[in-house]
């Protein structure tokens, strides 16, 4: 038996309905069904990758283009003042299956994304240590 | 007398210190100063584009390309279980220069990413509207 395909494949092979905004050979881009504003619209690769990492080399510069031209799209469309892209990898990460979230934004629009509580390094070494271990991964991820 | 530059394109140009862990001849990478959680990493191009929507097609690849080995790498020097990966555009953007925060996230850490208040539609129609609204401009920008 095989395993039941995810919503967003589903979504993806028109399988399911959705509000669909784009389609291509490898994306599709469609109202999320619960916004945080009219207009928050979602862009999936058709094929199933999981998080952003497991997107492969030759869908990224397309992924970041339809996020450009969906991010003007939406902003006209709801005559919003801006937009907020987020990508959730694994940790909030609803279905796991690589979604972006191209998002209409107002000024006072009660969106709390900047007011999350922040954790701050407890001293410049502590700062220094987490760059240091951040600059090391970079090399071995580029060798 | 010169318009004082922002200050990331000084980060850019080494004439502010800040916490690199990634630099190449159009991007740099560096630790945000008020960090959502230790690792909290932010890049931005060299060069003053002020939203994504702005950035040049040909660093669109290379800026996906990035953000891929970013969220692997701090996710990796961190130890944590996924990250949140964001861009602000006009509306919660504190710098007016493009810059794409990846963020370590771990399960129960109390970012309030996904809790923000909803605003649904009121039904199907105004649904739809706003679906056709959005496809109408991405057929404008891709003409």
């Amino acid at each position: 038996m095989e395993r039941d395909p995810c919503v967003f494949c589903k979504i993806a092979a028109e399988a399911l309905p959705a509000y669909v905004v784009y389609r291509d050979g490898d994306f599709v881009a469609f109202l999320d069904s619960h916004p945080l504003f009219p207009g928050h619209v979602l862009l999936a690769p058709r094929k199933h990758y999981e998080t952003v990492t497991d997107l492969p080399l030759h869908l990224a510069g397309p992924a970041m283009g339809l996020i450009q031209v969906l991010a003007k799209a939406v902003e006209a469309a709801v005559d919003a003042e801006g937009t907020f892209i987020a990508i959730n990898n694994h940790v909030s990460q609803t279905v796991p299956h690589l979604h972006i979230h191209v998002v209409p934004r107002r000024r006072r629009d009660g969106l709390k994304g900047f007011f999350w509580p922040r954790q701050n390094y407890t001293d410049d070494d502590a700062r220094e240590a987490v760059r240091d271990a951040i600059e090391r991964e970079v090399q071995k991820l580029l060798v």
